[in-house]
């Protein structure tokens, strides 16, 4: 069985991000799976009239119907949280039932980022962190919004962190392989039985 | 026809979010709709030996399947980009199948928002954004990463963007009663031939 594994995460964004992409269908393949990185359709021509970025969407959205799953890069990005566009697609994946995967290359706690941002105040009598506006932030000791950590652990597969050097945040792929492991031991041991039963039917 | 919205957006961390999600249902009621606000469910017990973050998000995926459509606050939210949980529910009615329709309280674009930071430079040789990690930052003119505008776009609906005094950033509702204007005339009108054929049957 071929099952395909979509590969979200900002490294789309990345000067070489074509070579990114390489490594991690590289590492796919040696769990036995096949990656669809998203940039690699980014090159094709954008038919007349069309815009760039809406064919980018449909090619995206494309590959994310034809994916079995997900591995999802949730690394803070530009901010206290993950890249909009892979959590989009974190949760496009949730709705069309499929299982995700994610990581963070960080093992720090939304909590402490935003404190990071220096807007944060403790409020002594509801015992709640409170930003600028005066808005709660979210103190579950999870990676990211509770949405997001929690679709995660509801599947079984708490999202996964860890700590990398500044300058490798959007490169180091051991978070990466570590979820192509859960998802190995998930969707391959799950599909011995079927190769088995052809084997039945032989 | 019971035509139920799920209403999505960071004022859920307002300390004042039951009267603000009460505004929003009672907007909804004004244009024919029944507003589900996930802040509502978030009071109830937390079953023993469960956690409250996973509760919430059980609670708020049930919402989601419930609702007929989503309407999206898309404001930018602690950095260039909007609320990921937010976000997260937007990719997860698109993949449930449903219409969604979006707002965001500043009509800026993404590449600006994220030149305020500072660390962006533009490359003559590529002629590209790029921050401080060497990433590119996307210029489509678009309020936010392509994923979110786009999907929008492509449901005929594009995202809406009205500037707002910074006082008001989470808490004017005017694209969110456009939103309601759009969403009756796309939901509403589709409904009406339903109640002719009913009569046609009589």
């Amino acid at each position: 069985m071929d099952c395909k594994v979509y590969l979200a995460g900002p490294e789309v964004f990345l000067p070489d991000a074509a070579a990114l992409g390489a490594q991690k269908k590289d590492l796919c393949e040696r769990y036995g799976f096949t990656g669809l990185f998203p940039f690699d359709t980014e090159g094709g021509a954008v038919p007349i009239g069309d815009r760039a970025d809406r064919a980018i969407y449909r090619a995206n959205v494309a590959l994310m119907r034809d994916a079995d799953c997900a591995i999802v890069n949730l690394t803070s990005f530009r901010g206290p949280s993950a890249d909009v566009g892979s959590v989009f697609e974190l949760g496009m994946m949730v709705g069309l039932g499929k299982p995700v995967f994610g990581y963070s290359n960080t093992t720090t706690d939304l909590l402490s980022r935003v404190r990071q941002t220096g807007s944060v105040l403790f409020n002594d009598e509801d015992r709640v962190w409170r930003d600028q506006y005066g808005m709660r932030v979210e103190d579950f000791g999870n990676a990211d919004n509770l949405m997001i950590d929690a679709c995660l652990a509801e599947q079984g597969h708490p999202l996964v962190r860890v700590n990398v050097a500044d300058g490798e945040l959007y490169r180091d792929l051991r978070g990466f392989e570590e979820c192509l492991r859960l998802t190995a031991k998930e969707l391959l041991t799950a599909a011995a039985p079927v190769s088995n039963r052809r084997e039945d039917r032989a």
